[in-house]
Order: structure tokens, then sequence, then C-alpha cells
């Protein structure tokens, strides 16, 4: 188990981390000013997104999520790790760099389960960073932690698909550049547990496609993003936008979770990197009480049992990461699982300390700190919430004195 | 200590349950939605609210939290307790009962160290929640948890005073209906320590007084209401705006903070009960992996550890109320910080495991519980941290075994 | 809910801390000297506890446990609380006032179920200190926490009772002075799961019974105290012996379990007190890089955290005790089973805090923080591990709501 | 870093492996039989550990602790640590390696500082696991955790050194082999703040030693080994005993405890590991309340959690050991504390949550539970309480900033 940067890593690191003092965290303000200035939040992308768009495509920080190296980067997971986490520094950050959730995700699933016609259609434009698209498998009305509950229907009708259900937290559905939708539903209710369910591919500006509203998190609508409740009303497509073939809903949303997963946690320890680093400086120059309170002995144990915290999670995500490349996503189920519980929590901790640390001014959104906690929080929930993962573990766990 | 209700209270109380249920939380959503329907969130005061208002004046439910017989209900704190804890189950009801903060507060300071013609000016339109007011006390440019720190100038010059200085989280400025603010500065910088701060009322039209921009937490704008940062500049007010007399700020401070601090408490008690309580009623009705989640043994046993601190949090507050009314506010200082830790945290506690039982329901406004908790966490900083009140605790601790 | 003390409790609650002071906690190194100094710390009883017994008979402090006032001292469950929370901070004090476990529960259980004959012969001997007794109930080959998985059994033939089983955690037995045993077996297999068990009188010099072993706990091995291993191998006793009547034997573990229980919690919170007040005191005295350890931000954390959870969980118990005392303890069973989980673990808490405070020092037996630390950590198991009480909180919690 | 186990290593963690199932966790309870066999359990050394130790030095599982490749196994810090984790597994297990402390510091300081004529006399013998030694540091008058408070006096008259003051926690002093001790003291009141202190070879047959008594942990005795209070009255020893050379106490205190302190946290990880097992088999064996508690979705929390905490302090862990044979110790420092912090709290959680599932056995000797809960408690005070290792690691971090 190897955690060693390749020099390539570290030149990619050294120019990226240039990049986000130069470009990202001046323009984190510029973002949310131009946001402000439209007409509304919802109307357009600040423009300054499509600018540092191409600066970074400029310098070669361009799709490096991607393991593929034809269509992407061509990085490992464990060589991925730290550009993501330095990436997770910034809410503007990772779409800067065409790395952004659920956008990969998806242009993953294209690559590996899409047809040529489907690759050229939808990843191509993704990958170029010119449309953007969203991930529809949540439904309000089950449990969907487990994704057996999912209902919406897929059902065959000649040379079309026909789709019909609810869905919310479609996240990026808000965003005018959004153009296609990855949708999971039952194409066979009859089938065995874990083959009923298939994903397929609906344009959104398909008939019947109908955006309800846009879910606010904490209070953040993450316009003009945001998080979509969709109706799909006997939306029909053609039969050719299934993605691999009927029943492989399960096994795509295995593949495609594993590394979405990962790269949620590299991001997460990004944030509670930075945060403590935010709290650091802070501490220095408040004074309290006679004191600096970077002097008071709680104030120090917030900090050292932060830098715990995240040198561990950091790890984990590290041998997770290593263990995805060299003996694949299925093998490091666990590790996947142990880190998607342990990166959210850890920064929420760390995080929150932090905003503690401000004191009023940590809630506001004067500092990233507010807008990374929520952030944070939803992640206990999205992509399974804690307590699924956690099963899984015991499960493994256990079985092994069986 | 006696916590047992009189009938007085019993009756309220039963009353105000009734109201609640029949008014407030079918009206929670409709307030929401003409906020939304305004041409701006912050351009009036939904009408639902002055409806209610006058229904619960009507139904006697009305100022319920003033000691004072003359002005107010004349209930003691620990008679106050349990129907504050109601009022605090939902965000928009203590308004709706004349009974939200900071007004209450400021009514307060009113009753005990007001002049005839500031409480005729201000206490009775306050009292009659025909205007609303606002606090000025903490600043952005010094750690405010350090009251001394506090640096707005009020300088007598002939018959006026002239107030100087940059404040925010001036909660409730926002509102249209909000007339004056109690600024809190230093007359004399040479004074003792806590001798050098007055309080003194300033009309918000008068010039000078700029309203800077509102402040989010955790991206809730707390429309209309909301939280203003606010400049003083060289702002002029008669003499007679003096409120006790100079020098009197951190006396009157102490007195505000006492009750202001354990009204708060009482709510968070309520918005945790509400939260546990919508908990088990949505774990009866989502099944996933074959059985309602109220069957998970990790669901049940938050479901008890949320009934556990609650039930502690309440007794210490309604303890911190009994030695208020029968020892004064001074005497029960220790007990004061104590449920000010205590509350805020117990409150996070278990909204945030609600949230977790909702899924990504519980971090979206479809319900009440992720506006509750950035509610909450605001308390851990509000009229103290945590960390101030904590060293008070062991400081009183400490003493006695010097 | 009225916690005030009468007067009659304020006079022995002085009575007992001024007996606290000049007997007890400086007789505690006298007790472990004697203890070491016999021939084995198995053979007697230091000659200390008896001396002092006399003392604390003299003086009125005697039984104060038991509600029944023919006889003991007729107290109510939130009287006796504030006593038994003060004998609660030494280890060797219930005894000396004859108010400790398991004798306690087993004179209630005499007292309520009994008959003349059985309270001539035991339970005046009990009362009088001048037996002791054990509570054979747990079994090593089962789950006990599950106590319907208890299978001793008890056969009537003739005029006799037959009992054969492995109990373990029969704590006591090792008292040279300790004659009988309350045993809880099956005596009808295919009665309904709740009334197959009974309880019977075992004097432990029947042929038959067989102290195995001592268990240590943590270490400590409670001599002469002690908590034994015993095998029960076709032991026979008189019919009479059975308590109350056949199948009883859940009946009667509720009605003992719920003050059995209460009085640990009592006694816990003692426990912490006398922790905290340690910490308070070494702190002051301890220097440590230039300050003494007092002005350390982190040790007045853990003393204000520290008060502020045995406020908390004292409050719960006097509410539970007052529960007790009026709606009867079936109906205070979800208050009951929150002390069982508050106390220990606050207990536990406070006193870790106290043993890191200390130093080394603190895990020795120079002071009283490891054995009071073990003695807890007991508690999370003895009389049904937290688990089983966090589940029927919940069950009542969820049943609100179904 | 890499932290892939070389082929040397995998063959001496099969071997080891084989070696703790065949010889060490049978003979845990021979161990404690033999002991209390004794006359005494402190005079003499269970025959069973002798007998190990032969057949462990057979198989080449001998002092693998050193990195010295001249007196010992030559392993790197990394190549020791899953070895010394599996040691770690078994209560008994480091002596039988000869890789127990504080004899392997001890041998660490001879080896780097002693003379050639210390090696020969001490040394050798420790190799070989002839003698035993201890270590004197700890006072019982100060506060240890700043070492500057310890005040021994070591004072040079003539060809010799005099040594007064009073020691305790010298843990081994106990074992009839102990021959013997560091000690730590005063050679220069006067000099800079770290170099007043030296460290002096002190023969425990020198007359002025005097063992006063064994201190007891939890209640344990850990007899024959033991953690010794010594006084030392006018010791005299040749000069030639001063180690290095006057004036180097804390900087051989800094060498010494790095890589001791790393010992103990993998030794903690492997208690860990083991309590885990442990835990997964007992709760798919019991049965309470209709299915093995393994089927508890709390117990299955425990298991995840455990896992995670585990897997984290493990690579936690590796950074340090690697670090340390990169860029040495003292440039670890950060990792180091990090670590120290780290491997006993989560030992104790792991541990503790075992022992609750294990019910009443849990805390009994009928399983290692208790006795390594005990023993890891110790070590978040043993070589520095955790609150000097964090105040260590929040001093690195600020700094960055400063």
């Amino acid at each position: 188990m190897d955690f060693s940067y390749s020099p390539k890593v570290k030149e990619l690191l050294k120019k990226l981390s240039v990049f986000m003092e130069d470009y990202i965290y001046p323009n984190e303000k510029v973002y949310e000013e131009q946001l402000n200035a439209q007409e509304s939040r919802w109307s357009a992308v600040p423009p300054i997104i499509e600018e540092l768009k191409a600066k970074a495509k400029k310098e070669g920080l361009w799709n490096l999520f991607l393991p593929d190296s034809e269509y992407g980067a061509g990085l490992t997971n464990l060589e991925y790790a730290p550009l993501c986490e330095m990436m997770g520094r910034s809410l503007i950050a990772p779409e800067v760099f065409n790395c952004n959730a659920p956008d990969t995700g998806n242009m993953e699933v294209l690559v590996r389960y899409g047809t040529e016609e489907q690759k050229k259609k939808w990843l191509i434009p993704l990958l170029n960073g010119e449309i953007r698209s969203c991930f529809s498998m949540t439904e309000p009305d089950v449990a969907s932690s487990d994704a057996t509950n999912i209902s919406a229907s897929i059902v065959r009708d000649g040379d079309e698909y026909v789709i019909t259900g609810r869905k919310w937290w479609s996240s990026g559905a808000g965003d005018p550049r959004c153009k296609i939708a990855i949708v999971m539903g039952k194409t066979n209710p009859d089938a065995p547990r874990h083959e009923q369910q298939s994903m397929i591919l609906v344009p959104l500006d398909t008939p019947g496609v109908k955006i309800e509203r846009m879910l606010p998190v904490f209070g953040y609508d993450h316009a003009p993003h945001g998080h979509a409740e969709i109706t799909y009303d006997h939306v029909r497509v053609p039969k050719e936008n299934i993605i691999w073939e009927e029943g492989k809903g399960f096994a795509i949303a295995q593949g495609r979770l594993g590394p979405g997963r990962i790269h949620h946690c590299m991001r997460l320890i990004g944030a509670a990197e930075r945060a403590l680093e935010l709290m650091c400086q802070r501490v220095q120059k408040r004074v309290a009480f006679g004191k600096p309170l970077a002097e008071q002995g709680v104030i120090r144990d917030w900090i050292a049992q932060s830098r715990v915290e995240i040198e561990q999670a950091r790890l984990l995500t590290l041998k997770a990461a290593y263990m995805m490349d060299t003996v694949g996503n299925k093998a490091a189920k666990k590790e996947i699982a142990m880190i998607k519980v342990v990166a959210p929590n850890v920064a929420l901790k760390v995080i929150d300390r932090a905003i503690q640390a401000f004191g009023a001014a940590g809630i506001s959104n004067d500092f990233p700190l507010a807008a990374h906690w929520a952030n944070a929080r939803t992640l206990r929930l999205a992509d399974g919430p804690d307590e699924v993962h956690k099963e899984q573990i015991a499960k493994l766990e256990l079985r092994q004195y069986q």
C-alpha cells in the first residue's frame, strides 16, 4: 500500500494549488455577487464560472476525475485524491475543473456503459463542459435509502420507453445548461430483486418532464445548480436511450456510486482542512478576556482534535482509493462504506468547531463555513445514509466469524 | 423546589395547545407562501401574522412572557416555562403571542429601567404589537463574546448623545414595523471596566442610521425579521433616550439577558420535542429493508436518547426558572449559564437525529427540522457562546474550594 | 412536582453529612487496611464496619431506604434521594447505614411479599444488620438481560422444592455473615412467558449450595462482599420458602428492581459529586507548565461539563422518585428506565475526567476514583444493560404515535 | 509513503500469528492460574513465561522491537508495526517475545546512549531476557505531566552520584528478576530548563533503594510485574552510571519516548482488534429477545463504528512509524503526539463496547476485556496525558499561521 505521489501528481497538485490561490478563493465572493446581481439567482450561471473554466482547461486542470485516459486525465483514484481534496476546499471549484457532481458520475457511467451514439451525443459535450446533467434516482414517496423501494416505471412501448414517476434531489437540474437526466426506474417488477431496475437517458426538454420546484438545503438554494423535484409524466424516449441494457440499473449504480462516494469524501477532507486553516488564522487575531482566542485551552483542544480527525480520515480515504485501484470497487466496498461514514462526520465536526470559534460570523456567509457545513450535512444522507453504510460494514465484519 | 402547574397555568397551557393545533401549525406553510408571493421577502410581513396576533390577543394569549402584572401577564418564570416551550415548537409562534426575541427583552428593559416617557413612547406600542424593535450590541470588529470589547461610542453633546459605531446581528431590524433600537456603547472609556457602557434608545429613522445589509444564517434570510448589520454614523438622539443612566449598560445587560436566555432555552426544548414527535411519526410510516424504520435498533436508540436528553434539559430549565423567581437572576447565574449551554446542544442533537431519520426530506423546508436546527445553532453563540457560560460555571464551581 | 426537602429530611441530611465527615471518609483507608491485615481478604469483615454500624444505628441513621414505616424509616423515595446520594459518596457508607445492595432489595421483597414466618426468620435479622443476603438471578449460560432466558429449575417435590442451576454475580455471597439467598428460577416452563418464574429463599448452608468462585470486577475483588458464582445442585428447601407464590418471579422482580435501580442512581450521583469535588480541590493544588491545573481551559471545561451533567441527572432522578411515590413504580417505568441509563453514564464521565485530572494517582487506590469508576461501570450492566432500558423508553415513546 | 509489507515482515507475521494461536492465547489462563497458585502473586514469575520465552527465542521471534541490527532484529518502525500490534492482542505476549515495556525503552536507551561497560552489564542480560528493568521518572509530589517539575536530586560526590527522591509508577519493579532502574532526576537546578535533568543507572539492590509499595491499576495488581513506589534515600552509585552525560535527561527522554509511545499504540490497536473479534464471536452465539445479539441494530452499529475507528488509528500509526523511519523522531513529533492521543482512546471505546456486548462476563476476568481496558486507560496518562499531546499538536498547527 503505497501512498506516495508520482511526479505527475506532484506537478498537477502544484499547478492546482496556484490556481486555487490565484483564481478560486478570490472569486468566491465574485460568484456570489454575480449571482445576486442577476434578475433571478436561477436565470443564469455567473459568468465568472465560464471564464475560470476556460483558464482551467488551458492549464490542463480538466476532467482530472476520469480514470479513463482516452476521455479524461487517466489518473488512478489514489492519484486523483489530493487533487480532488484541494478542489473540495471551495464550493465553486469542482465545476471550474469539470469535476463536479453529479456530472462526474454521469460521465463515468457513459464512459463505462454508454453506446458510441450516447457518448457522442452526451458524453462529449459533458466532457467539454458545454452542457450539464442530473441524476434522477431518489423518490419522495419511499425510503430511498433502500434502493429497491424505488418505483418509477420505465415501460417499453414499441421503439420507445415510457417513463412515469416522481423524483427529487435531482441536483443540478436548475442549471440552465442542464440538458440530460439519467433516470433510474423499474423496467421489470417481476425480475429478481436487483434486476428490476434500469437506467435511461432522458433529455430534459422531452414532453412530460416537469421541474416542480427546487429544494433548499438548510436554507441554501444552491442556485443556479439547485436540487429539483421532477415529475416524469409518460415521458417517451427512443429505446436506444437505455443504458447498457434492461435490468442493469443496480449494476450501474454500484459502478457509479463507488467513485462518486470517494470523490465526495476527498472533497470533504479539503473542506475540513480549509475550515481548520481559517480557524487557526482567526483565533490568532481575535482577542477576548485579555488574550487571543488561540491561547484558550478549549480552542487549542479543538484544533488538535480537528487535526487528528482529518489526518485519519484522509488516510482511510487514501486506503480506499488504493484498494479501488488495485482490487476493484467491489472488493473495496467495506473501505468505501467506511470513508462514506467517516468523511462527512469529520468534516461536520471540524467545520462546526470553526464556526464556534468564529462566533456569529461563522454562521453567516462572510466565511464559507456555514455553506460547507450544510454541504457536508447532506452527505450524511446523499448516496446512502450513514446507517446503511454502517450496516454494510457490520455485515462484512460479522461474516468473518460465521 | 415545586414544579407543579398552578390552575392558571394549566388553563393557559390548554388554551395555547389548542391554538397551536388550530392556528399555528396549519399556517406555517401559509406564512412561507405569503412571504414568497411578495414582491420581495423583505417588503412586508405576511398578513397571516397580524391575523393570528389578533386572535391570540383575543384569547388572552398575549405578553405572557412579562412577569410584570401591570403591563403583562404577571407570570413567574416557572409559570411561563411550559407556555414558552410550547410556543417554541413553531418558529412563527412566538411573534403571534407577542413573545418573540428581541422584543421581549427590550420590553423588559423598558419596564424595569425605562422612564414614563420612554414607556409611553416605545413600551406601549411594543406591548400592543404595533411596532417591533431591535437590539444593537454585537460588533463585527471585535470578539463580542467578551462584552467589554464593545467599542461603539456614545458621546454626550449638549442635550444630545452622539452615537457612532458598527453593529451586526441586530435581529428584527429587517421588519418594516421595526422602529426602535436599543444600542449599547461606551459612554466613558475611563470608568471601571463594567461601568464604561451605556444603553440608549435610537429610533431607526434617525439620520445617520444605516442598515448596511441583512446577514443570513446557514442560508436562511429569516426575512422579513432578518439580522442586520447597521452603521451608526454620528447619530444624534435627545439625552432623555439614555436608559436608566450612563454607565449602566452592563447592569441592564445582566438584567436583560437572564430572562432572554431562559426564554430561548424554553423554546429550544419545545423545538426538540417537536422534532422528536415528528421523528416518531415518520419512522412508523417509512419502510426500508423490509420493516418500518421504527423497528431499526439504531433509530430506537435515537428516540430513547432524545427523550432522555430532553427530559433532563427541561428539568434543569425549570430549576433555573424557579431560582430566578425565588432567589433572583443574580443568585441563579450558575443555573442560567447551565441551561444556556445545555438547551441548544440538546436541541441540536435531537433535531439532527430527526433530520437523519427523515432522510433528504429533513434538510429541505418540507418539514421544520432544518430551520429549527439552524435556529438552535445560532443559540450556541447568541447571548454568549457556550464556552463563556462554561467558564462561568467552572469559576463558580472552583470558588467553593478556594 | 415538588422537590423541596421536608424538615425531617433536612435534619437527617445534616446528621448524615456530619457522620460522613466524622466517621466515613476518615475510615475508608482504615477499612482497606483492616481488610489487608487479615489472613485473607475474605476471612472476615473489617471490624470498623460493625463499629460504625453501631454508631449509625444509635444516631437514627438506619434503614432509611425502607418506605415501610413499621420496619424502616418510612421515607418516600423522594425523601430518601438526597440521603442515599450522600451515602453514595463513599463505597463503605451504604452498609454502615444498613442501606446497601442487595440487602435493601431483599428486605423490600420480604416486607412486601414475605410471610410472617419468613419475616421473622430473615427480615428481622437483616433489618438489624445481623446477617447479610444475596440475590441469585443472573446465569452464566444465557443472556440474562432477557430475564425469560433464565433457566434454573425449581421443582416441587412433596413438601419441598428442589433447586438446580448455575448462577453468578450473586453479590454479597462472599460475606461470612451472608446467610440467605433469594433465588430466581423456573417452576413452570409451560406457563405464559412471564409466569414461569418464581423466587425462593435458600439458606446458604443448605446441602447442594456451592460457591464455586468469586468474580472480580475490573480487577477489584470487592472482598469480603464479593460476587459469587454459585451452583445449586438439587438443593432442597421447605415449600414454605417460596416467596408470594409460584409464578410470581417476574412480578416480584418488577417490584424489587424499581427501588433497587433508583437507589443505585442516587448513589451514583453522590459518587459523581465526590469525584467533581476531589477534582476541583486537586486542580487548584497541582501546578504544571507554570500555572495551577485549575487555570487550564480544558480542565475548566471538564468541571463545567461535569456540573451540568450531574445537575441534570439528579433532577431526573428526583422526578423518577417523585413519580414512584405518587403514581407508582409501574407508571414511573419510563422515568426509572431513563435514570438507569443516565446515572451510570454521567458518573462514568465525571469520574473519568477526575481520574484524568489526577494523573496516575487517579487510577490507583490512593483516591476513591478508580474504585467508584469500576462500580459505576458495572451499573451499565447490572439490573439490565443500558440497551434494554433504552429499548423500553423507545417503545413507550413510539406507542404514543401508533 | 509506502505501507506495504516486505517479504521478511510477512514471514515474521505468519510465524508470530501461528505462535499466538498455538502458545499465547491458550496459556493466558495458565499464566493466571500459576500466578494464583503461588504462595504470593509477587513471589515469582509464573513458569509458563520462561517456557514460552525459550520457544519464542528459538523461533526467531525475539527482540523484534529493536531497530539496531547488531543487538536486535533491525526492523524499521513500520516493519515492526504489524508484529507489535499482534503481540498487543494478549497482555502476556510482549514479554514472551522480549518486547515489553519498560524494558524495550530501557534497552533502546542503552543501545543509543550506553557506554560499552553499561551495555555489557545491563543491555546484554536484558536482550537475553535474563533480567528485567524499570524506569523511575514520575513523582507523586508533583504534576509529572510537566517533566520539568521532576525534582529528585542526583548530586555528584567524588566518584559517585547520590540520588534522593521519591518515585512512583516504576513499572516492572515488582518482578523478582528486575535488577536495574533508570532514574531521572536533577543534576543541576540552575541549568537551562531542559538541561537540568539527567538519567542514571541504579541497581535495585543498592543501599537506600526501597520499594515502598506496589500501586494497583483499577484494582489490578499486575503482579509480579507491578507498579512500584520507590524511595531513593541517599543512594550512591559510581559516576560511570550516568547515561550519556549530565544534563541529557530530556534529550534521552525524547529519544526514548518516541518509540516507546508508538509501541504502546501498536499494541493498543492489537488489543482493540481482539476485542472486536471477541465481540463479533460472542454476539453471534448469545440470544436475547428472540434473536442473536448480532441482529440487534445497536450492536451492529458498535461493530461498524469499531471497525471504522480501528482502521483509522492503525493507518495513522503506520504513518507515524513511516515518518519516524524516514524523517526521524523529531520531525515526526506531531504524528507521534497524534497517535498517542488516538490509540488509547480508540482502544477504550472498542473494548468498552465489547464489554457491554458481553454483559457481566465482560467486566470479570473470564475474558481479557476488562484487563485490556484498564491497561488502555493507563495509557491516556502514561508517557504524557492526552492533554499534553494535544497541546503539542495545537502548538505545531498554529505555528504554521503565525
